[in-house]
């Protein structure tokens, strides 16, 4: 039998604007399909978030079809039926006889499917940059004849201005991070194993806030001391102990949009330096927060923090932050030096403050924050404070 | 100050026997350098289980050096000299101003690695297949003179026969993906809420088992009623129900090393159908378990499932299993007809028997596995049923 559409997070209204902002790149850069492989990029015009991972899915953007056409293996041909907007005539599955053999795959069925509708000898839009150079290879073999036309980050450049609706789920998603780490909070003890404490964080990253769960759990990371100089480590086979600090930075998740947050925790007085080091963040978090409007530039907010935080004697080499929305990291505009993007309203941003001073010391702050129509709204909402236990 | 070294999984030896079965194949080969990207391949010649996922980092094996070089962004540095065998020389940081910029990423530090080397012009082998696009053009513009030589999977492949140490890490994965299963037993009722049930599943995962955590959260799937014709669902916003099936597919992780198992829930008395698709699966589980020894091939393997399978009246057409160990899939070796893989002692597969019949109906049911001097060693041990609550 059939399955049922799932509910829908968004309207059909509200991914048919996407589209048209999508065509209309696509008219200036005169192609007649695009495809799309990045996997943020596809939940973002479909709803789809159930990617196989290992194995190709291709949406193709159509220049005179109002709906786009899913390409994927059969075994998720049901998952994209029951979440995209999309009729299931807009679904087609390629067999699973294309999975795990060296000679054909997933992209052979996107290519049969371009040739089908006669795009052999267009203009196509594709990510190369989201290919492996396997596939590339593929495409170009077997579309000896096709305009192919680099479209890496077109989609995602589309994204970086979030709509009213996103926003929402946004705002749900950093909910959860809030109570994620509030219950980091409350179960950080000298003696407890960082797997327990991380088994909190991720239960409550899938039970979600406000009655509304997460829907995946992403990434995150307990770096503890002697670890505190780490940024990526998951969370380590070691137990909490009296003085020790933790860093955490976790993410709650919504339908694919993802709202990071970071935070330090000390068991007992946090060091003098530990402190030191805060005070100048909070004051370089308020020269980036008061500079955030529409009209300045990624770079000014970097250089905002950089001044205030470079006179309070110390100094951070990574980038100040990054567009964010589906999945943690949008590649597009970064906080940083140069970046000359100009912020603009419903720009969201992950203004990660971390820095790793030494090998055996550093500091987890940060805000995930929304460009308005005036300044700036912190979506996160958790004190802003080394976390003393 | 120096971040001191964590607790080692495996001995020094241990990795540099894995390395000289790479430097075997170089030889081989006549290359005198290796580029590995792949994030498994490097844990498995390092140790290294932390990447930041979205920058490059690179493992270069060098033909005459016992150790090899890892090439990582300055803030994942740290981990590196804390997590990996190697010295603290081994480990070569590039700047965060290679991260977020379009002109220069962390490939031209591996790149500027190789010409200080002097290896600009010998052969080098790369993981083409794992590499984007546009690293592989970086490579072959700015290595013009290199003999560049695709060696795509040939770590892999020897990663496909693990060590009686590996062995002994993927059982206590295994035990972890039990402690799940049976956790999910015990909190899956009527009225409850899918995300709930995933809160407890990735809570155990990370808690582990027998004073064991686990070390990382996979990308676990609750696929229920009327989502069973789905595969890899993460779970939903929706409650189960008296009457609902539940697939569940899921995996502990122990320092990467990843054991799948898949098992359906009923609320209340399994279907008629179901019912006989859960003994048309046991018929070939066993078909294909009584197959398995050194000197049989995966095509056997599957084909004898196949066999047993049809004769129940039932088809599957997705393949029956796949070679793992580091990550979810070891993209190497596969259970399915014409797959002339040969078995030998201290391979590791997920025999993977899930099916999806429908776009509504569908069922999971699998075992991870080790192929022994003689037989097979079945590394879950949860019971082989429909569990019904």
């Amino acid at each position: 039998m059939a399955i049922s559409k799932g509910p829908q997070v968004f309207p059909r209204t509200e991914f048919l604007r996407r589209l048209t902002a999508v065509k209309s790149e696509m008219v200036r850069r005169d192609i007649e399909a695009l495809v799309v492989f990045n996997v943020h990029n596809i939940t973002y015009l479909t709803g789809y978030t159930t990617p196989s991972g290992y194995v190709p899915d291709g949406l193709v953007v159509l220049i005179h079809e109002e709906e786009p056409i899913f390409i994927l293996r059969q075994m998720d041909a049901p998952a994209a039926i029951h979440q995209t907007f999309m009729s299931r005539d807009s679904i087609l599955a390629y067999p699973e006889a294309l999975i795990g053999t060296p000679e054909k795959n997933g992209y052979d069925a996107i290519i049969d499917f371009l040739h089908e509708k006669g795009l052999g000898n267009r203009g196509v839009g594709f990510e190369l940059g989201d290919l492996r150079f396997h596939a590339v290879t593929k495409f170009r073999t077997r579309l000896p004849n096709a305009k192919l036309e680099d479209c890496t980050n077109l989609v995602t450049w589309i994204r970086i201005i979030k709509s009213d609706l996103e926003i929402a789920i946004m705002r749900e998603a950093a909910a959860i991070s809030d109570a994620a780490m509030q219950r980091a909070a409350e179960v950080i003890r000298a003696g407890e194993r960082e797997a327990d404490v991380a088994a909190e964080i991720e239960a409550t990253l899938a039970r979600g806030a406000n009655g509304k769960p997460g829907t995946n759990i992403a990434s995150n990371a307990i770096c503890s001391s002697p670890r505190t100089g780490t940024a990526h480590i998951r969370w380590s086979e070691d137990v909490f102990r009296e003085g020790s600090q933790i860093n955490i930075e976790l993410a709650g998740i919504r339908h694919g949009y993802t709202v990071p947050l970071m935070r330090t925790f000390s068991i007992g007085e946090p060091s003098e330096r530990l402190n030191r080091v805060h005070v100048a963040h909070l004051a370089g978090l308020d020269a980036a927060l008061e500079t955030i409007r529409p009209g300045k530039t990624c770079s000014d907010v970097a250089n905002a923090f950089h001044r205030t935080y470079e006179k309070h004697g110390f100094k951070k080499e990574s980038r100040c932050g990054y567009a964010i929305g589906i999945g943690w990291i949008e590649p597009t505009a970064s906080f940083q030096s140069g970046d000359m993007t100009e912020l603009k309203p419903n720009m969201t941003f992950h203004l990660m403050l971390g820095n790793w001073f030494d090998e055996d010391f550093g500091y987890m702050f940060s805000e995930s924050i929304r460009v308005t129509e005036s300044g700036v709204e912190v979506l996160t909402n958790t004190p802003r404070r080394v976390i003393t236990l």
